[in-house]
Parts: structure tokens; sequence; C-alpha cells
């Protein structure tokens, strides 16, 4: 005890007189994600390239901003996701995909790594941001997960910005509704439907590591184009769409929600860190080519507790960036190698 | 190749020449459990206990018949489940606890190892056997998880028992409701209140191993008492309340849910039992033990692919029960020794 007492003091004495070469033991960094899927460069115009690129550099900027003014890595977290959130061009907040009643469910969650905290929503209709309840029933409540109506009601007795659900629309989100409902005319009333693969992805997430060493993952979503009967993905599970727990490592994770639940993609990732010895990059670059073997298609990105950013996916393309302060700003969307 | 095919033939003809000798060589058994908590025999009388142990030695019974007569893991878990859900003994099923609004939610998840094919409902209102519902999600469905009224609309497609929510009333929940709806009354509308710990106990589960080797694993629960804001447990969450892999092992869990979520408890037990060659037995103690030492109340019930059964709970009892043709019949409530 004494021991580490005395090593506290020193280290804020050394913080005091030599702030930069403290700090510059201290890595920070983020990494974020819009989605990963059929990204083909072929089809995408310069324009869309661009606008996708800005944006995606948009929310690391945002998110980096706040890990180098002494922020929390919840807080650079939750920033990015907003930035990602309030783009249309992504599958969560404003530009969310459409039910098949061509209505909008968002789901989102979050957690912290000091103490494996966590809020998640699913299914909810009417909050601008879901990542801000997502937290809110972290912090604001002792529950970790919150669904529909209910977590709506919860939403209530905060003061949290709201919307009509109609201001997540989007035109090019709802000709993909068109399209889905045409595919699924045959055979409406089934739940087991053979779903284009693209319907299911699109997700947006961030993970970081704060000057403290904490880590924390944040992941929102709009789900699946054409989803019925109250599908939750993984994007609100905990342990399969996120997870952050400082002896380990954070994920963020996007794809093929029900495999991501079944092969529980982002505790996994964090499982090997811990218990193989593994880096975070590895047991991510394992876990994420292990599910395309069971047919299983996505990515994650991940910070650990070194600081290590990185990013692994079995698409064709997913939208990422990362920024630290040992790792040039980096912003990509298609796979030439597909992960780094 | 041909080393495998050579082996299956040579144990095919053995288990046609000499099915007892292949048989013996094969371990079945299943373990339930009833709910974690705040058991005190003292004010326990000995017709209540005799109940408990009557309804849980019908479960185990039933579940394990299924096993003897050559069935899968995953009919005898769904067996011994519904007998639990239709006992009014049990937080699951008939005998549910009442939520705030003096209704009644259920969840219910299962899970199969050879596949790691999952099925999961939360928040439905109408099912007699919610763990029905959550097999045809699995079996019947492209989703893992569906919530609230869509999952009563899926529900709506298929030929399940349906009954009016007030088909799970008790009188004893609701009089447990009445004293929480007291307790709470200081301050209504806050969702970080003082639960009293018992009142978020009582799940029901069972987890077994069958001759093909396969496990699984099966989780139903009434939720909490008085919850509000579509709080989601850990029970239909496939990893914190419910998880099944061949590879490692399958567990059923019961307690404090949102612990159970935050500390990933189903399968960071089986996480051990892979990446650290530990017997489900051992990873259960420890998961358990390390629970309790960050506030997290419950146990669970574990098999591993060995085919031992075993379980581990922190709390003053649990009800419980195993057999398999390795394991005598035991039926326990109380804590004398608190796993085996």
């Amino acid at each position: 005890m004494k021991k580490i007492a005395l090593a506290s003091i020193l280290s804020a004495f050394a913080a005091l007189a030599f702030p930069q070469m403290v700090l510059a033991d201290k890595p920070i960094g983020i990494a974020i994600h819009g989605g990963a899927g059929t990204i083909n460069q072929a089809k995408m115009t310069a324009s869309q390239q661009q606008a996708y690129e800005a944006a995606l550099t948009e929310a690391i900027t945002q998110g980096y901003a706040v890990l180098e003014q002494g922020g929390s890595s919840l807080d650079a977290v939750t920033r990015a996701v907003m930035v990602l959130e309030d783009s249309p061009l992504f599958n969560a907040g404003k530009g969310a995909v459409y039910t098949f009643d061509a209505t909008h469910e968002l789901d989102a969650s979050i957690m912290q790594g000091q103490d494996r905290n966590a809020g998640a929503v699913a299914g909810v209709t009417t909050i601008k941001n879901p990542i801000l309840l997502a937290r809110a029933v972290m912090e604001q409540s002792e529950h970790v997960m919150l669904a529909g109506a209910g977590a709506e009601a919860f939403a209530d007795t905060l003061n949290l910005a709201r919307v009509p659900n109609t201001y997540y629309n989007t035109e090019f989100r709802f000709e993909a509704l068109q399209r889905a409902r045409q595919a699924l005319a045959p055979q409406p009333h089934q739940a087991s439907l053979p779903f284009e693969p693209n319907w299911r992805m699109g997700t947006v997430g961030a993970v970081a590591i704060d000057r403290s060493g904490n880590l924390a993952a944040a992941t929102s979503t709009g789900g699946m184009t054409a989803k019925r009967y109250g599908r939750i993905g993984d994007a609100p599970v905990i342990g399969a769409g996120n997870f952050a727990d400082n002896s380990s490592c954070a994920v963020s994770a996007t794809g093929h929600g029900e495999y991501f639940i079944r092969y529980q993609v982002a505790s996994d990732i964090c499982a090997r860190v811990k218990y193989q010895g593994k880096t975070a990059a590895e047991a991510a670059t394992e876990v994420i080519a292990e599910l395309a073997t069971v047919g299983g298609t996505g990515g994650v990105i991940v910070v650990d507790a070194a600081g290590q950013l990185s990013w692994a996916f079995n698409t064709e393309g997913m939208y990422r960036a990362k920024r630290g302060s040992q790792t040039p700003l980096k912003v990509e969307i298609f796979s030439d190698k597909n992960q780094n």
C-alpha cells in the first residue's frame, strides 16, 4: 500500500514538473466504424466517397479532441457516435433504415471498462441520439437494458432531445425498403426470409482509451432493413456488439447481428486477450476469420489496454477511421488489406 | 478424412452389436434451477419445502426421461423448463412476478451447443410457455432475439398455447408487489431505486448433455418484481443468462441480472473452460466467487462436454436438482455447501 501511495505522489509530482514526458507514456486513441458490408469501390462515385470520408474524419476528429483535452474515453466515444448518428449517411440516428412497416426502431449500447458498467436501449423511436439514452441507462438507472415503450417512458424522465419518428427518414433508405418489400412479397408472413445480406448491415460505433487508461465502447444502429417482430440485433447486446473491460479490451461490432450474438463476438475477442495473452488485434483477426467459416459477416474495431487501435472485417469494406497519440489519422472504406 | 470415416463406421457397427457398451461410454445428464436468493430454512415450513422439492423432482425426472429415451438435450431442457414454468412456485410462466403496473412480462432463451444456434424473447405477455416461443425463434425464424409486441406478433404465426395475462397471477407474488410499491413510494418516478435484492431473483433454467454429446441450455423468467421501463434482465441475453457450446459447456444462470450481463457470466464460464482448460465446475466456482466481490448475487448450473453436472451460487440458497448416467438424483435448496 505504501509503495502505491509513494508511486502516486511521485507520478503526480512528475505530471506537474514534466507534463509532456508523463503524457507521452499514456497512450490515448480512438477508432470508429460506420458499418461493414458490400461496399463496392466501382459503384461508388468520387463525391460519395468524399462525403463518407468527410463524415468519418469529422467524427474521429471530434472524438480525438475530447481525449486530447483530457476528457474520458466515455465522453470521446459518445461524441464520435453522436456525429455519426447525426449524419444521414450511416444506419444510426438520422439515416436509420426502415422497418417493414416504414417506421424506424433504433438500438444503442455503451460500456466503460473500469467497472464494466453498461447501458443499452432497444427499439426506441423518438430519441434524437440513442447513444445518449443508453448512457443515461448506465449512469442514471439501476438497469443495463431497457426496451421499446418502456425505454421511451424512461426518456420522458430525462432532458434529452426528442424527435418525431419521421426525423430519421432519408430517401435512399426508403428506396431500400421498397426493394426489400418486393423481395419479401412471395412470403410476407414468414419470419425466415432470404434476406439480402446488406439489409442487415450498418451500425456505427467507437472504442477509445483515455489518459487514465480507461477503455470505453459505444455502438448505435437503426437495425435491419424491413425488420419485424421486434427483432433485436447485436448492437444493444453487451458481449455481442459491444464490450469494454480495462483488463482486456474494448470492442464495437457491426455485421449480421444474429451471428454476433451467437458467437459472442465482442466478449470472445476480449476473452482471448485476457485468457490467452493475445493482443486485441490478433484476437479480433482470429474471431472475425472464424466467424466467416460459419457464414457470419461483419467486422469490429478494437482497442486494448496498451492503446493499440485496430480493426478486422470479413466483408468487402468497412467505413472506419482511427487516431491516437501513437497512431496517425487513418480514414478508410475499402479492403485493400482487411485489418490493421 | 478416411480415418474419420472408418471410425464412424466402426462406431456405428459397435452401436448395433453392443448397444449398452457404447451407451455406457456416453454420459447423459441434466441439471435444473428454480432461482437463487435469500432462501431461509428457518422461515420455510416443512410443507413449503416439500412442495418445492416435489416440483424440482418432477422437472428433473421429466427432463431426464427425455434423455434416457434417446431424446436430445434440447428437448430435455425444454421439457424441464416447461414443468417449472407451469408450477406456480417459481418466477417463470405461471407464478411470474408482477411489473410495477401489476401485469406480467416474461423473458426466455434457449441455445444448442452443436451449432450455437439460439433463440430468445423479451417482454412477452400471452405465451403460456415462453421457452417454447424462444425455441420457435431459434428454429423457425432467422433471428435470435425478439421483443414485446413484435414477439407476440411472431407467436401469432405459430400454433402455441396462449393465455390471458391474468393466467400468471398468484396471490403471494401480488403481495410481494404491494410491499415493493410501498417501498418505492417515496420516489416512484426514479429508475434508480434501492431495490430489495430478492425482488430481482427468481428464474428457472436447465442444462443438459445427450447421447450425441450435444449440450443445451434454457432459461425462463418473469423478471424483477415491480420492474418498469421495459427492463430486460439477463435471462434472454445470450452470454449472460444462457450459453451452450459443445466445445466448452452449457450454463443457465439466475440472479441479479444487471451484473450477469455486465460480467457475461454464462459465456465467461465457458471461455475459461475453452481457453484455460478448466472444468466447468471450476470455472463456475471462480466466476460466481468473483461476481460476489463486485456485489453481484446469484448462481448457475453448468454441464461440460465430459458430462459433469455442477452448480455454484453466492446466495443463501438456490432451488436446484441434477441427475445423470454418472450422477445420482440430487434435489437441494439450501447451501450446506454452495457448490458441487
